[in-house]
């Protein structure tokens, strides 16, 4: 039989799954002998039961429940609901992952009518025993019952003023007496039966509210925001009461062993003498810092110093404790790993290994590596951003913090960039045309697209700050203005404030500060580098990404998009003109004066990676989006190519798909236009031997996009190859290079043994993989997602992490058959999930050569790849 | 070392693959003892090792080649090239497959200025000889060479003009002499160098040629059409000539065993005496039948009608077989099973099976099962035909004949239908808004789209007659004409004729006849029932469409789709009224107009299927498709439904997708209002209970299509199961219902053993399955597979066939996961595979339950499946 209940004694922190952290640590800390109230713990799989049986507590759990407090009331000698000798208690949530943001403490629960006046008998102290009873009613009816906290306060307020009381601490027992009567009245109005006397209906009630918390709105959110599963459910603490606010030989606090914001060793942390842990948390009084307890009562500080160190010596990390002093003597309620920011978090992992704690590889599991992007990025200054006003609140897409002048075209943009002002480029959604205009802006600011939409992908690879889907927005483009939900515009011009790590827009300019690395991310870096085996390649299109990406330790480029560069205005005419060509002649004639400047585009980027591997993919995208789509841009383009509008208007229908997607791209227009391959072969062989005539091993490696079938592979790596030797020849040198392919199709996929037999190496696309195999298009999901978060079915966006389950499979199958055909291959991944840690332990395991993530995500992959190598072990491909 | 030549005493019927149709038969004669000219054929792997090696014959190949011509010379006492006694040969293609339209045979080879004298001599004939080499002249130039034949015929004319001659056996030794010489000094105009007096030149050069035709272009476009590989190749036969122009004893002609137009038991044929082959084919004399074989030379007669039957009674099957007499002495050159109509298959299979020389296994394997479509449409009747203009060719998306008067839109061909006219409804391309104006239609006419569009896979499914994707028209649909090639205008009301089984379009009115099942037809079914272990059920939407599919066997629906009748005139306004509708409740109220309609669909449905199994599946299609595109339809329909014509435009904008294929479709309509899915399943469950109560015993099949994940599967079938039993309850009566899935995404296939927890059957959806498959939308595949046919990477739509590499590795994955979860689930297929031959034989390879198909594709769909349970023998299922 599942047993669903424990007490602290019979657990350890080894059981936090079961136990939840919370009562996990609590049981490990009476292990260890330190001071805890006695109690229990009610499993998250009482939790999940409690789901399962259509939000029920089964009879067999209650029981249980009820069994174990019988035992725990004998241990204490003391009787739940005895006025004689009142044992109270504290409710309290502990899921398996720390989960603020969920529900809230119950205190005191056991007191009723008759208890109270026993408290008050066996303490002497009726004020502190209504004071006592009040609190729990008000916590109880807030948390338990819902019914609103400001109703409670309202009613204290009131009391407070009939007496002329200043601070709760004048009220005295009559008052209190008062309070508690006028609340249950309160109580019985809004639920029409009066507050419940009977502990044990008190603590049922209780538990049933803990587990409810699990799924209301703000757990649910902060779950999807932190990947946690919701059916992981919640544990609930029951734990004897012990009271800070006895008197002034009692308080309560919290502490740090190191300070939480710097990492700095040195005991942080602040403390109220008689109060209970809410008075803390409210900021009527204002808490002393903890060193002054030393002062206070010196013995209780020591003994406090010495678990402090115990506890961390113990978990071998820095902890955050709660502890209640009662009547001079000291208890401990919690204890736990501490949150701490990206910097603390490295000087602390830093420091324990200098401490002798820890060794490195421990050291570099203790950093979650998603935390490092926030050192790699401006923020605002913490002054200037309290100044600050939100406007709106959209998906934070690309971190980091900017202010600027909003300009709602790509044009007006450059132009205003031009001028010399910080741009902020406003737009209901981006695509590729806005390219320019969102790299002269400090930050992007779209109404629609989610985080894997182009504003958000194409602005986490420029290491720009966005804020995407940002609905609350009437964003109107022509008009050129937005409007906030309370009706305020901002024109053209007007300065606003974006946070990309937050998704906050704030009016008006705000302060930013730059990142800067210290010595302890270096060290984490370095040590990162020596364990992990999975190399970190980057994505990167440009000299300016190529050379942000080494700094940030790139160890070669694994993804070099080319339709960027066909963009760039200076070509863009030329390429149209390529469009619109309708002989091959005309075409080549079009790409011809692109040659060039795409050779020196490569050559740059070669010159940055001095050598590194670099991998280049030919043309992918479909050539609509190449082509302008209003009427007076048509026009306009027409004329100058020599067409008539109707003409250019029908190249562009002839262009349009249903479902561009899976239409006419990647190497499917190498197949049609086999000069665009051979000119860009042309142009990379061609950037290569001249950079290697300067000194430089470059052996370029090109990929073919959007392969199904080793046949279109074998045509169109024919035409590279051709091109490539061909170019070689006329050069007169060596030059060794590559021909791979993307694994983006489920087909190539489930074919790779055959595909290869041309391939020389794999790069996974894992954004267009994870569409197709959900049959998801990432630009029409926003909609479908809502619906599917509403009614819970998923929790997350599904595609925004790889899909192990899914899309892993077919991983799997890929690697297997490419390995049984061409045992040495290299196998990459290029795709998003390329800088997501779940996604790098994945590619550990099925023993990739390298991830490549965009610059900005190069440290995080980094330290991802080090944390796999630790955990995982072997890998698939060593095996 | 590879043998890449065989003389016919070595080779056998068995060695097809290698030696090729024609060349094992020969050497399965030749094995027989009968009278078969000596020869040796090169294999079909040489004919590959020839493209493998750059188009060249490696010299090993071309040293065996001359090793086996010496071998024969050695022992039919003959040498090649030896004027004193002629050894000719003719030179035939032979592939592993019969292919009419690759190459032509040339005949005679070997003659050179000197040999021709040799055999003149020889023969005491000189015209013979004479004859005899300028044929050759010609033939070679043509097919070899390349020359045009018609200037050979050109110059036959003139010469024979100039001496006064009307045929050509008015021409004599001297006249023959002469046109020789003229051939020779044609030949040298055009190639610049004298006709190849070296007859082994002459022979490689004919074996090269032989290699060339197998990638000519009407072996190509035949190989697409018939599913032929191109990496077959062909093989080559090299036989001794002998002579049916060699005078009045002499002759040639060809005979089948039985009458390849009705299957009549009786020697079926013709024969020309004193003429080589190519006077049969040309028609310049008038062939005897072969009965008169009888009167002109009894004995030759009667040793035919022997040889004719041992070969029939050896190959156990209808022979089609070509013979020469030469002065006297009967020769057979070729015997292979005769092609026929699908009526005298039938007959054959039948007749054969009585005759007791095969068992009804054996007469089920020699039916094609696609011939049989021709039997179940109605065809034009043959005189009518031979009157009729054709102008105009597309693709033959849906068999079958039909005349009628043009119309350019849904409306005008529903208004004319009404009105008592024959309606051909011509589109540019059909969409779901078009149902209606298709189904009062005799056929339909698209200007674009391929075998697998809207119009093709719509009109199959009707059994409608149509051509899609005839790109040679010119269709003005909203000036409601088009034109032809030629400039001709057809107007609104004009008559055609369309022939969906060839894709021709005719001028004008033309009188078609209906289909009429034979007894042979019946009983071959019957046969095939009897072996075959799938089911086969059918798709089909209306009452209609099930009558049908129930006559031709049908044993149950495997999809009825669910949105045309959300298409209905009476019905589309409420659901307009439902997309539009802001609140739950206003959505609620526009499908409870539908409601009534819908269960009366089902009702109908369940009546005409008695019991047998329906599997319904939920609405598909995006919302987008129910609301009209054009400003002034739009206009309309605002009005009606009161609102403003901006906020209607405003709704479909919000539709608009960029990727409606991988969007808001499927099961994610349900997910966002699941209120469909409660009527839907609200009118199945009705509907049901209804037609029960009048005594059937129908157990309705729910299918949930679209499926990517089993936690949006559990909850729309929550959706089905509680409503379902709300009101079987509401009813008080027992109704068993089944709730499934389809197997459509990528994803449902890997994680099937999720999915299998809650779908209680798989129905693989191939068509989408192959499109996410393969990344590639068959709306946008046209031009794309256009260029991949010119560059020879794909030979034929990789989609039309179920690809068993790549899709079907995730069909087998989905089975053996979902029957591991669990052991006895229901699969079935119903995409459109589940009507074609090979598929279905994969589908009894993986043990599945049913496939679905078109009505008017069940007959070739049971005669499949009972090939695949002959063939296959025990399926993976059953293992």
């Amino acid at each position: 039989m599942t047993k669903y209940v424990y007490q602290f004694a019979e657990g350890n922190a080894k059981m936090k799954n079961l136990l939840g952290g919370k009562g996990a640590n609590l049981a490990e800390m009476t292990g260890l002998g330190l001071p805890v109230p006695r109690g229990f713990t009610i499993t998250t799989e009482a939790c999940t039961r409690y789901y399962d049986d259509g939000e029920k507590i089964a009879q067999d759990i209650e029981d249980e429940i009820f069994a174990t407090l019988a035992k725990t009331e004998a241990e204490i000698g003391k009787q739940f609901g005895d006025p004689k000798d009142p044992y109270l208690v504290s409710v309290r949530s502990g899921a398996r992952a720390s989960m603020p943001g969920m529900m809230d403490t119950i205190l005191n629960l056991g007191l009723n009518d008759e208890v109270v006046e026993g408290l008050a008998a066996l303490t002497g102290n009726p004020r502190f025993a209504y004071d006592s009873y009040r609190r729990f009613i008000a916590m109880f009816s807030d948390v338990v019952m819902e019914i609103e906290k400001a109703k409670f306060e309202h009613v204290l307020d009131t009391v407070k003023e009939e007496v002329g009381a200043k601070l709760d601490t004048d009220l005295d027992a009559d008052a209190m007496k008062a309070v508690v009567a006028r609340f249950k009245a309160l109580y019985k109005q809004h639920k029409g039966v009066d507050f419940p006397q009977n502990p044990r209906e008190q603590l049922i009630e209780a538990v049933k509210a803990v587990f409810r918390s699990w799924n209301n709105d703000r757990a649910i959110i902060y779950r999807r925001m932190n990947d946690i599963p919701g059916d992981w459910g919640t544990a609930v603490n029951i734990q004897e009461m012990v009271y800070g606010n006895m008197g002034e030989t009692s308080g309560t606090g919290v502490a740090f062993t190191r300070n939480p914001a710097t990492g700095e060793k040195k005991l942080y942390g602040e403390f109220l003498m008689n109060a209970q842990g809410e008075d803390v948390v409210a900021g009527i009084r204002t808490p002393q810092t903890i060193d002054q307890l030393n002062e206070v009562m010196p013995e209780v500080y020591q003994q406090f110093v010495e678990i402090a160190d115990k506890l961390e010596r113990h978990y071998r990390d820095m902890q955050d404790m709660e502890f209640t002093i009662e009547r001079g003597k000291l208890f401990m309620l919690q204890t736990r790993n501490g949150k701490r920011t990206a910097a603390a978090a490295l000087k602390v992992a830093v420091d324990l290994v200098a401490e002798g704690m820890i060794d490195r590889k421990e050291a570099l599991l203790k950093i979650d590596p998603k935390q490092l992007d926030a050192l790699l990025h401006p923020t605002f200054e913490p002054a200037a951003l309290k100044a600050g006003k939100s406007i709106a609140k959209g998906l934070p897409a690309s971190p980091g913090a900017a202010s600027g002048q909003v300009y709602f075209n790509a044009e007006d943009a450059t132009t205003a960039s031009e001028r010399g002002e910080k741009v902020i480029l406003v737009r209901l959604e981006t695509s590729p045309e806005d390219i320019q205009g969102m790299n002269v802006s400090q930050g992007i600011l779209t109404g629609r697209g989610g985080m894997t939409s182009h504003a958000a992908v194409v602005a986490r690879g420029m290491g720009k700050c966005c804020v995407s889907g940002c609905s609350e927005l009437s964003i109107r483009e022509s008009e050129k203005y937005f409007l906030v939900a309370d009706g305020t515009r901002f024109n053209e011009g007007d300065w606003i404030s974006l946070d990309g790590s937050t998704g906050t827009v704030y009016a008006g300019a705000i302060k930013t500060e730059e990142a800067s690395l210290s010595g302890d991310f270096a060290t984490i870096m370095e040590w990162a580098d020596e364990v992990r085996t999975l190399k970190v390649r980057t994505n990167a299109d440009t000299v300016k990404d190529s050379q942000v990406a080494v700094q940030l330790g790139a160890e070669g480029i694994g993804l070099c998009r080319t339709e960027h560069m066909f963009f760039e205005p200076d070509r863009i005419f030329a390429f149209r003109q390529m469009i619109v060509a309708k002989t091959e002649d005309a075409r080549r004639t079009a790409l011809e004066k692109i040659l060039p400047m795409q050779r020196d585009d490569f050559a740059g980027i070669f010159k940055i990676m001095k050598g590194k591997p670099v991998t280049i993919r030919l043309l992918d995208p479909p050539l609509h989006e190449f082509l302008p789509h209003e009427a007076d841009e048509i026009a306009e383009l027409a004329q100058a190519l020599g067409i008539s509008s109707e003409q250019l208007q029908g190249i562009i229908n002839d262009l349009h798909e249903l479902n561009p997607m899976m239409g006419h791209r990647g190497c499917r227009l190498a197949v049609t236009y086999p000069e665009i391959a051979e000119i860009q072969t042309r142009a990379i062989i061609e950037a290569a031997i001249a950079v290697n005539k300067e000194g430089l091993n470059v052996a370029p490696e090109i990929m073919i996009p959007l392969v199904c079938d080793v046949k279109e592979l074998k045509f169109v790596k024919n035409i590279i190859v051709r091109t490539a030797d061909l170019v070689i020849a006329e050069a007169g040198v060596d030059l060794k290079y590559q021909v791979g392919t993307m694994i983006e199709i489920p087909r190539a996929a489930l074919t790779a043994d055959e595909i290869a037999t041309e391939a020389e190496f794999f790069s996974f696309g894992t954004n267009d993989l994870t569409q197709m195999t959900y049959g998801l298009s990432r630009d029409d999901a926003g909609k479908i997602l809502d619906a599917y978060y509403r009614v819970k079915i998923f929790e997350s966006d599904p595609t925004a992490r790889l899909d192990t389950n899914g899309v892993g499979k077919l991983m799997k199958i890929a690697s297997d058959y490419g390995r049984a055909t061409r045992p040495n291959i290299k196998l990459g991944i290029c795709g998003e999930h390329g800088g997501d840690p779940a996604s790098i332990a994945f590619c550990h395991s099925l023993g990739f050569s390298y991830v490549s993530c965009s610059p900005f995500r190069v440290p995080i992959a980094r330290l991802a790849a080090a944390q796999a190598a630790i955990a995982g072990g072997d890998t698939l491909g060593q095996k």
